[in-house]
Order: C-alpha cells, then sequence, then structure tokens
C-alpha cells in the first residue's frame, strides 16, 4: 500500500498552473495565499478571509483590516444549496464557516418564502475537531472528555456575524443569538433554531419547503417524521434537516459532519459545481454504520 | 474490603419501620411504594409521581390517572433551592426531574424578582445515564458514542409540562419550547435557556441575584466569567450558572451531573433539611478532576 | 437523496438467482441460509458455521454438531492474505473472524517460516461494536463508556479456538493464551503477541517477512518504526502491522477495524479475489482522519 | 460555595515546617523540591527520582544521574501492600508508578511464595490521564478518541525498569516483556499478566494467595468469579485483582484507577500510614457507578 503527496512550495505550487486551489490556512495567511493564484487559479479558500461583505463585519469578526479589498467583491459565498447559480461562474470562493453552513441551509429559503422572523434563538453543539488541532490544554482529551459546556455564546462568536450577515441578505433579521457548545464528539455538529412564523405560514408551508430543498439539493435529506442525529451524516457531506411547529414559533434541526459539509466537504461540492461535474463526485452520502 | 447490603421486600422493609424511604421506581409503581411508607416514614419519591400539581397535568405527562389523590397535596416539589422551607417539615417528597432542577434554579428567582418573562426558549444537553440501564438498542454504545441529536422537542418531553407548571407557580410564563439532546456523556447536563427582560433590570440585577443564590445555598456555584462546564460538576451535587445579557434578552446557562444534583444528590439534600441535618452531609461539592 | 433496498425472504432471493450471497446470521442460523445458496451461487459466510475443520473444534466452540457436514469441506477460510489462491476458484468462503484476522495475518508467515515458535501469550483489545448491537445491560453506554476489562480469557474464547486451529494447520505451535479486552472504542481493534523466535531468526528476517507482506497484499501496511494506532485503519479494510525483537522472543503488533477487515470488509475482499475483480474494489485503503 | 487554597514558594512553605510534602513535580525538579524538606518533613514524592536501588537504574531509565546520591537509600519504595511495615518508619516514601502499582501488587506475594517464575509477558491498558496533561498534539482529544494502539513495548517504557527491579529484589525473574497501551479512558488502567507456575502450585494456592492479600490490605479487592473492570475502581484507591490457571501458566489481572491508587490515592495511604492513621483515611473504596 502506498499514498504518495509532495509538499510545495506556494512559489512551486504557482509554477505548476494549477486550475484550483483550496486554501486551508489561518485568516490573513489565507488571504495571502489565496490572492497569489487569484489571476490564475480558481481558489476556494476555507478561511473567512473572503466572507465578509464590508470592511467592517470583517474588522468585527477578526480584528483585522481586508488584506485585498479588490478580490472581496470578486468572491463568492460558497453557500452551494444557496448561491449555486453564482459557484457555476466563480473564480474565488469564501467557504462558509460550519456553523452557518449548519444553520443558513434550513434558515435562509424560509427567510426569503417569508414564513419567519426573528429573533433567531439558535443553539449549536459541535465535536471538537471544530476547533482545530492546535496543542492546547482545552482540547485535550482530558478535558473534553466527559465534559460539555457552551462558549462564546449570544454573539460572542465569530460565526454569529456570519448567520447574521447572511440572513440579512435575504431578509431582515431581528436579531440572532447564537450559542455554541462543545460536546465529547470527534466529528459532528447539530444545530437547533427558534423563529417566529410569519406571514401566515402553516405547518404544510415548511414541509412543502423542505420537501423542495431535498429535491434540489443532492445532499440535503429532510428526515420527515425523525430528528437529524449527527451520526447518520458523519463522513458525508450531507446535511440532514427537520422542523416542528410550536403555536407561533417554528423549530429547525440540522446536523452535519463539521468536517465535510461543514469544511472540506462543502470546498469540494463547491469545485465540483464550478467546473460542472455531477455534484457529488468524490463526496459520500451514506455514512458506515 | 466489604460491603453489604440486603434486599428486602416492602413489607419486611415496612416492618422495619424506617425513618426514611427513597422510592426510585417506574412512575406509577413508585406511588404505590411509597403509599405503604406514607403513614409511618418521611418518603422521598424520585419518580414523577407526585410532581403534578394536577390531575390533568399527571395524565397529560403521564397517561395515567393520580393513583393516590389523597396524597398529592402533602407532596412537596423538592427544588431545594426553592422550597426548602416547606421541605423542613415535609413527609413526602416530589423530588424533581433533572431537566428541571438544571433550569428551574436559575430561572424562578428572575422570575419572582420580574426580570423576565417568557416566552423561554430552553436547550439542554444530557448524558446518557439520564435515559436509566434499560437495554435497549438506542442506549447501546455502538449507537451514543460519537452521536448527538435532539429528541422530544418543543413541549413533548415530560419534563417541559414539569418546568412549565412550576415556572408558572411563581409568574405567568407566556410559553416554554424545551429541546433536550443526547449527547456522548456518561454524566452530566447542561442547559442554555433564552429569556425577555422585564422590568427594566440591567446586568447588576443579575449579577446581584445569582451572587444571592449563590450566597443562600451550598450547592449554588456562581461562575462569574467564565461558562458553566458539566465536568467540573461531575459526582457533586453542585449547580454551576452564569448568566449573559443581550440587548433585551439574558441567557441563563447552567450545569449539573444528573445523576446527582438531577436525581440522588438532591434527595439526599432533601433528607438532610428534612432532619436538621447539615444541607451538604454525604454530598461532595467537589469534582474529582 | 435516496437510497433504496428491499427486504427479501430467502426463497424470493433464491429465485433470483443471485451470482454472490453474504451471510450474516447467528451461527447454525447461517448455515441453513447459506445451504440454501450453495449449489446455484458464490457463497460468503461471516458466521462460523464453515470454519472449523473438524466437528469437535465446531463442538468445543459452539456446543452443536455441524448441520451441513457434507459442505463442510468444500468450505475456504476467507483469510485472503493466507489462502487467497484457494479462494479463487472457491464457491463457499467460511469469512475469518476478527481476532483471527488481525492476528493470523503476521503470524502465520512466520510460523510457515519457521521463525517462531509458541507458546503464544495473544492480547487483543477490541471495539464495542464486535459485540454486535444486542439489546443487553453489557453493551450499554452508560457500561462501556469509561470502562474496560478483558473477557474470556486463556482459552475460553472462541477465537481461541480459531487461532490455534489455524496456527496449527502451518507448524506446531505448543499452546495460545489468548485474551481479549473490551475498550471504548465504537470501532477498531489492536493486537500484541508474543512468541519465541525459532530456527535462530534475526531482526532483518522478520523485517524481511513484513516488508513482503506489504509488498504482496493490498491492504497490509507495514509501519515500520512506529506502532500501529487503531484510528489509521478506521473505515478501511487495512490491517496495520509491525513487530519488535526483545531477546529470544517477537513481538508482534497488528491493528484493523474490526467491522471493516475483521468481518464485512474482508467478505467484499474474498468477492473481488472469487470474481477477478481488482481485490480493492470498493474497499478504503485510507481512514479519513 | 468557597474552596481555598495558597500557592507558597518553597521557602514559604519551607518555613511552615510542614509534617508532610507530596512531591509531584517532573522527575529531577521533585528530587531537588524533596530534598530541601527531607530534614525537616515527612516527604512522600510522586516522581520517579528515588525509586531507583541503583543510580545505573536510574540513568537507564532517566538519563541523569543520582542528584541527591544521599537521600536515595533512605527512601522507601511505597508499595503500600509490600512495605507497609517500612513505611511506617519511613520519612522519604518514593511512590510507585501506575503500571508497576497495578502490576506488582498481584505479582511479588507470587514471587515470594515461589509459584511463578518468568518470563512475564506483561499487557497494561491506561486511560489517557496517565500522561499528564501537557498541552501536545498526541494527547489532544481529536488523536485520542475513537484510538488505541501500543506504544514502547517490550523493554522500552520506564515503567518495564521499575517492575523489573522491584520484581527482581523478591525472587530472580528470567525477564519481563511489558507493553502498555493507550486506550480513550480518561482514567483507569486494566493489566494482564502472564507467568509460568512454579514449585507445582495449584489454583487453589493462588486462590489463597489472593484471598489473604485481600484479607490484610483495605484496598485489595479479589474479584472471584469476574475479571477485574477499570470502572469499579474509578475514584477510588482500590485494586481489583483475579487470576486464572492454564496448564502451566497463570494469568493475573487486576484493574485501578491510575490517578488514585496509581498515583495521588497510594500517596495518601503512605501518609496514613506513617501518621498511624486509618489507612483508608480520605480515601474512597466503592466507586460512583
Amino acid at each position: 500500500m502506498s499514498c504518495g503527496y509532495k509538499l510545495l512550495s506556494l512559489e512551486e505550487a504557482k509554477a505548476m498552473n494549477p486550475e484550483v486551489v483550496f486554501a486551508a490556512l489561518p485568516h490573513k495567511a489565507s488571504a495571502e495565499a489565496c490572492a497569489k493564484f487569484a489571476d490564475q487559479s480558481v481558489v476556494i479558500d476555507l478561511s473567512a478571509d473572503f466572507r465578509s461583505k464590508t470592511p467592517e463585519n470583517y474588522k468585527a469578526a477578526y480584528g483585522l483590516d481586508w488584506s485585498f479589498p479588490e478580490l472581496q467583491d470578486k468572491a463568492v459565498y460558497g453557500l452551494t444549496e444557496w448561491y449555486r447559480q453564482d459557484i457555476q461562474g466563480a473564480k474565488l470562493i469564501a467557504n462558509p464557516g460550519c456553523f452557518p453552513t449548519s444553520t443558513l441551509i434550513p434558515l435562509l429559503p424560509l427567510l426569503k418564502a417569508g414564513m419567519v422572523q426573528g429573533p433567531a434563538i439558535i443553539n449549536s453543539m459541535t465535536g471538537v475537531s471544530g476547533a482545530g488541532k492546535k496543542a492546547v490544554t482545552n482540547l485535550l482529551y482530558v478535558e473534553r472528555d466527559e465534559n460539555s459546556g457552551a462558549y462564546n455564546p449570544g454573539t460572542k462568536h465569530r460565526h454569529q456575524k456570519e448567520i447574521f450577515q447572511e440572513a440579512n441578505l435575504v431578509a431582515n433579521l431581528e436579531s440572532i443569538l447564537f450559542t455554541p457548545h462543545l460536546i465529547p464528539l470527534k466529528r459532528g455538529m447539530i444545530s437547533t433554531q427558534v423563529l417566529n412564523i410569519a406571514g401566515g405560514a402553516q405547518e404544510a408551508d415548511f414541509h412543502q419547503i423542505f420537501l423542495q430543498l431535498q429535491e434540489e439539493n443532492p445532499f440535503v435529506f429532510y428526515t420527515q417524521g425523525s430528528l437529524p442525529q449527527s451520526r447518520n451524516v458523519q463522513g458525508t457531506n450531507r446535511i440532514d434537516l427537520s422542523f416542528q411547529v410550536e403555536g407561533d414559533k417554528v423549530m429547525l434541526f440540522s446536523a452535519i459532519d463539521n468536517l465535510m459539509k461543514g469544511a472540506s466537504g462543502e470546498a469540494v461540492q463547491n469545485m465540483n459545481v464550478i467546473f460542472g461535474l455531477d455534484e457529488t463526485t468524490g463526496l459520500r452520502l451514506q455514512g458506515e454504520v
């Protein structure tokens, strides 16, 4: 058995004139790498550097100025299920964060249809790989095993700002309180959103939207009659979705694998769309369990 | 090393005329056991049989009629931090459920003070021991390890009704959407509640209430400046609490060990109160980590 | 997204005249299913029913008589790395157990070469999926999480007999003490074997055998300079191997995914060999981490 | 709730003239701290600095010379079950390592009685806390969850040398192959040892030794009829033991909590012995499950 790869310098990589470049560096460093390839390759950036629509948003979330303002308006936000048409012709993709992916896919179509309005109360539970592989005490096995807790609640997490920006591009949403929780999963993310129903939408209307989402998107699976479970999507690029109407409110449930649909899987999905490949090429629809 | 105990029939136990009886049977069976001892012993019931204030509430949650209506109004709801004075003279304790314990302790004082109002959006994450030790497929290691998901959301879980009943005894709360999530913890429970701020309450007011809660209750720990983590309370009877104000809303965070403060620890705490013992007797305040 | 399958009765399945049948039933029931297809299909049996070379061995391990003695000598033991040539023309495969797979692949070539002799001291650690999905108390999350222990040690486990039988078909091995340990993994198995070195074999000889094993077998990965880790093979059909010489003894280390190379992956591998497909068809060589 | 402690400099601590000092620093640093208190306090060192009987042994395991040769022969190896009488009058305790504790307690009495002889094949499985809380990649949750593997096998682990030294103080043991395995437990350690039976010892003789071990030692629990499970000792200072005779070999099984009986619990146990307290003071005999 052998599996080979070769580490290249950016210059060596550039000399190879790649058709597509995936950048998965920390923010700022990622923008710098992307900029080197922007004139010759399709660039899919997994960092947050090209996700903000305004320099203010970026500064608020990351404390930095835009490094390459001229590239910002070329970037398409890579939420495939929402921006598929824009992605088809894109040269630079701002691949979404994991929390935004898990929450926006069910939320945006409902906002667009005028069926929900804020305030949105969003709670997400994420596996530890969401925090990367930095060797820090808080991410040690002995700290995370048999442990759970909220962190950066309300409006503190950078992804709250990303969700808020994207939602408000679709419809005015009064406010979003977003609270992530770190739980002892290796990979996996579930989200539970509560919104106010608008426009007299009925249960059947939500059902219709979710059916349509499933029909139009190969990775959306509508778990009618049951609730999304993170295990079912582990190792896949799927997002499992369902909803429940409670009086004047609707609850939205979703599950993704934060490393796949929440990061690298979505990046490959975007590549597939850009290059006209079948959208599921190289990506799994079925978990292994 | 030896540790002995002897299994007795209810009749043998009754003949011993015990000062205190802990009943930890399934509902209905628990009421029947409690009734046998109600005239001679202090009875602490860990089931839900004596928690409902009306037969309608009980029927709605458990599908049954009250077996012993005459005992129901003798029962004191054993949320020690809220009903300590009533518990002191009680002969029959309805020990609270784990989710109600984790949510009501921070919520009730704020309701009482008129500082919050509904709707309440409550999300809880519980370890697997919360579901007991029944040998069912859904609780197998291979099903729960590396898996997470919501269940019985909104108003479906029996504890939603228990929380709603108890909250409304204090103040009218428009509605409660309560969503439990099963996560791969052996024991531990965290809750994140979002409520509307009422009466012009300020951050300093919440701070004051939480300080006072800590001061008056040996098992309440106010984690100022950080958020409750389930690990810190594992094996203890503690509830760790904090809050965060976000505009016109307040978020309440709590962590308990569902098997201790959420069940047997709270039962022992109530026994201590009833018999005039130090409230912390036999209960741990510090986890082992 | 959709994924369909249809449950058939054995008779319906038989009427479809399948080219290959995988039987994954409990022992005895599996033999009965296999027998129905033995005259028309290639049958790959994942149970133990066709693994024993004598009725005495089967009875000793499973307490039963052979149900279909006439089929027994048609069965080929499906340890692909060792019996590949026999498997090529086989009609009935007795797919090996997980512990035998993880231990025999490094052991048999050394026995054949006269480089090791007994007694063999084998210790294996297995994830909980090795015990299946039966709803029994001992396999609950609350029992297995944060718990580990040996079970059926020495000569008690059925797989000790399977390992002993297969090893002694190659060379006389004085004795095998095999001790499995249940550890809190979902899937994965590691084995550590200690044997006496025979025939003056040197470290370089072991190295040579392991290199050759890797070269001749697409799923064997020789982790020179490091020790096999279960994570690296999770989700794959790989077996990772290494060894260490200590004086007159040699230690053999291996890791497999008990559900893949230890069960269904190996079954597919055998199908590939029988039908002349590339041996790796449909099977993964790289884990996801 | 409040729990206070104060960090002191070594000089401040020395000025308080403590009756007992626990040193839990890395080796070398620990010896230096211990030396400061050796003339005035009982010192219990949890590091390896005073465990070696010769400077050669220490150098072989830790690569260093003895810092305080004059203190070395004052140190008593704190394996309470074996050296209780020496510990009673000791001023300096070399608290044993976790692997030696888990293996020597069942092994030494058998060696002393001439009932076993080498070679000893020892396999241990340890939880991740055994490696401490260093922020290194290999100890991250994402590396250790769902992962297992052997490390430092045979004679490579420092504790192999400690076990070998202590065993050979009792009887000549040909060789020890000791292989630790890292498994996804937070805390807990199980060991499986295989030795040759000597002197015609019978099963009843082993039974007798284990019964006696249990009788004479408050933390030894002989799990007759079942095998030790790490969960049963979690949070306690217990060591659970059993054995199984297989032909001319005997298998020894044990389970400890590596942080308790394998480290700090044993240190407290030694303090209790030195100061004439009940040996179980402050230590738990029963886990929480």
